[in-house]
C-alpha cells in the first residue's frame, strides 16, 4: 500500500475519500474486420469494477475523454479479440502513489479504453501532465492540441517539413485533411508562426469556409469536387501556379500524387497518415503510390514518414511548452466534434471516415 | 590583358611561354535521342583554335581528362544541338590572370567538353583546386574520388543516409551499382569509416569479387542473376535476414523495390541516380516506383533525392579535405576504367549502360 503522504490534493483541492472499488466501462474489440468500415457489432462495452488500492508508483485515474483517431483502423485489423482497445485518453488523477503526481492533476496518456483505470508510471510511455496547461473544462485538448494530434502537427511541421527560416518569398504548404485534428493545427502553425502560404484540402463548402475564416488558411480545395490526380493538380495550380514547397500528408491516394507532381525544388513531404487507405485490405495495390525517383534527385526532394512519439514524449522539441503557449495567446484556434459516452465511440470513429466530423473527434465520458 | 605578375609558375615549375593560340578539340552534341543507347552519330568532334589572351580573373587550362557519367543521359535528351557537351573535367593551369591560381595548378571543374579552354572564375560553380591533394599522375581523381562522384558518395552517405554514431549493432547498408564510380566509394566509407555492414549489388562474378576483395564489402549480389523484385528481396534476405537500415540508390527499378521492401524501422534511402531509367523516354511508366506510404509512417522511413553540389562546392561538409586524407592514408581504394582520347568519349559513355566498366570511367586526353 502506498505511503499516505502522496495521497493528497493539489493546492486548493481537498483529497476525496476514494471507495475501495469504482465502477468502470471498457470498450473492447470483438472482431478484426480487414476491410470496409468497422461497425458496432465489432465492439462491445464491458462493465466491471476497479480496485482503488495502489502499489507504489501508480495513479488511479478517471478518464474524461477518449480519442477516436484514424490510425486505430490498423489496430482494429490486428489487435487481440475480446481485449480493450488501446487509445489516447485524458482525465484527472483520483489517487496517487507517486511523489510526482497529486490528486486533481490533469493528464494525457495512451492506454486501455477504460473509464477508470490504474496507470503504472514506469515502463512504456508515461502519462504527460497537463495541470499547468489546461483547465478541466478543456481537458479534451489533452487528446487534441496538447496530445497526439498536436505533437504530430508540431513535430511534422517544425522538424520534418522544416519551413525555411528566412525565405525570399513565403514558402507554400499544402495540407490534406486540413480541417481534421492534425491538419487544422499544421495549417495554423505554418501560417501564424512561420508566415507560410497555406492551402488546405477538406470535404465540402462548410469545411472550406472553416479553413479560411476560422483557421486563417489562404486557400481551400474541396476534394469532393475532384476525382483524379490531374483534377487535383489543376486545383493546386490555380492557387499555387509555381508549385508547393511542402506537403503534409494525412490522406494518400490522389492527394499524394498531385502534391508530388506539384512539388518544387527542395520540396518536402511529411507523411503521418493515409486515411484513404485504412479501410483497404493489406496487399491492396490501390494503397500504393507512384514515385518518380528521378524527380526527387534533380529537385532534391524528400519524402519522410514519422510518428509523434519523439515530440509527445518530450525527447525532441518543446511540444507541450510551445503548443500550450500558442493556445493561451490565441495563435491556435481549435475545432472539436464531441460525442457523449463510451457507447458512442464507434459512431465517433466512423465519422472520421465519412468526413462528418470537424476538427478533433472527442468522446466525452 | 592580365597583369604579368600572375602569369607565373608554382614553386619548382618554370612558367612556360604560351603561344598566342592553341589547338583544341571539342565534343559536340548533334542530336537528342530520347530513348535507347546514344550512338557515335549523335555526336561530333570539332577542331578549333583557342586564343590564349586572358582578361582578368580567368584561367587558360589544358584538360587532362573528361568524365563520362550516367546523369549526362538527361542532357543528351534536352541540351542544344551543335553545341559542346557540358561535363566534369580535370586538368592543369597553363596561364592565370587571378592571384588565386598559378601555372601548373591542378583543378577539377564542370565545363564544356573542350581539350583547351578559358575558365572564368566568377559566376557559376568555380573550379576546385586539386594541387595540394593529387599529383598529375592521378589527375583522374579530380573527376572521381575528388570530384562529382566523390562528393556524391560523401554527401549522400554522411549527410543524407546519416549512419548512426554508436549503433547497438552495425547498421546495414545496401549499395546499388556498387562497383561504379560512386558506389565503390559509398561502400568503402560505410565499411571503413562508419563500421557498417555493407552489401553491394553489381553485375557479374568479377565485379562481385572486386567488391569483396578490393573494396572490403561484406556481401555482393550479382544483379544479373535476378529478374524480379521478389528474387532481389530473397538475395538481400540471405545476407541481411533482419533487413537493411540504409539504401544508396544509383539504379532504380527492382533495386529500389526490393530495398524498400527490406527497409527496417528508421530506414533511409538516399537517391542520386536511377541508371536503369535513363535510356527510357519521358513519361515511360516503367520508370516509376511504387511506394507504400503507410510503411514509411509506422517505420519512420525517409526517401531523399540529392545532388552533390553543396558538398562539391564546399558549402556543406569538408569533402576535399576528408576525401583526400582518406585517399592518402589508404582508407579508400579506387578502381578506374580508362579510355584514351576525346574520340573515345562515346564508347566510354556507352560502357556505363552496358556495365562493361569497372569503377570510374575516365576519358584521358
Amino acid at each position: 500500500m502506498a505511503d499516505a503522504k502522496y495521497i493528497q490534493g493539489k493546492a486548493g483541492l481537498e483529497a476525496q475519500a476514494v471507495p475501495a472499488t469504482l465502477p468502470c466501462k471498457t470498450l473492447k474489440l470483438m472482431a478484426n474486420p480487414m476491410d470496409g468500415m468497422p461497425q458496432a457489432e465489432h465492439f462491445k462495452i464491458e462493465e466491471s469494477t476497479v480496485s482503488t488500492e495502489l502499489e507504489d508508483g501508480h495513479l488511479l485515474v478517471q478518464v474524461l475523454c477518449m480519442s477516436a483517431d484514424p490510425y486505430l483502423r490498423g489496430q482494429i485489423k490486428s489487435a487481440p479479440i475480446d481485449a480493450p482497445m488501446t487509445l489516447f485518453l485524458a482525465g484527472k488523477v483520483l489517487k496517487s502513489s507517486s511523489p510526482d503526481w497529486v490528486v486533481g492533476d490533469l493528464f494525457g496518456a495512451n492506454g486501455p479504453a477504460s473509464t477508470v483505470q490504474v496507470i503504472k508510471l514506469k515502463g512504456g510511455m508515461p502519462p504527460w501532465k497537463l495541470t499547468e496547461h489546461v483547465t478541466e473544462e478543456h481537458i479534451s485538448y489533452g487528446i487534441g492540441v496538447l496530445g497526439m494530434p498536436g505533437s504530430t502537427a508540431y513535430g511534422g511541421l517544425i522538424d520534418v517539413l522544416k519551413p525555411a527560416e528566412k525565405p525570399a518569398a513565403p514558402e507554400v504548404v499544402f495540407v490534406s485533411a486540413a480541417s481534421g485534428a492534425v491538419g487544422q493545427l499544421v495549417g495554423q502553425l505554418a501560417k501564424k508562426v512561420y508566415g507560410c502560404k497555406v492551402i488546405g484540402s477538406a470535404g465540402g463548402e462548410e469545411k472550406g469556409k472553416l479553413l479560411i475564416e476560422k483557421f486563417g488558411f489562404d486557400h481551400s480545395i474541396d476534394y469532393k469536387t475532384v476525382q483524379t490526380k490531374e483534377e487535383m493538380v489543376s486545383k493546386l495550380k490555380e492557387v499555387a501556379p509555381d508549385g508547393i514547397d511542402m506537403y503534409f500528408e494525412n490522406v494518400g491516394g490522389i492527394h499524394f500524387d498531385a502534391a508530388f507532381a506539384c512539388l518544387r525544388k527542395f520540396g518536402r513531404v511529411a507523411c503521418c497518415g493515409v486515411i484513404s487507405n485504412y479501410n483497404k485490405e493489406a496487399g491492396d495495390v490501390s494503397a500504393l503510390n507512384s514515385v518518380n525517383l528521378g524527380q526527387t534527385i534533380y529537385q532534391c526532394q524528400r519524402i519522410e514518414g514519422f510518428v509523434c512519439t519523439p515530440w509527445l514524449s518530450g525527447q525532441r522539441g518543446k511540444f507541450l511548452e510551445d503548443m500550450s503557449r500558442w493556445v493561451k495567446d490565441g495563435t491556435l484556434t481549435m475545432e472539436e466534434t464531441f460525442f457523449d459516452g463510451i457507447e458512442n465511440w464507434v459512431p465517433a470513429f466512423q465519422s472520421l471516415f465519412t468526413g462528418s466530423n470537424k476538427g478533433k473527434v472527442v468522446v466525452r465520458m
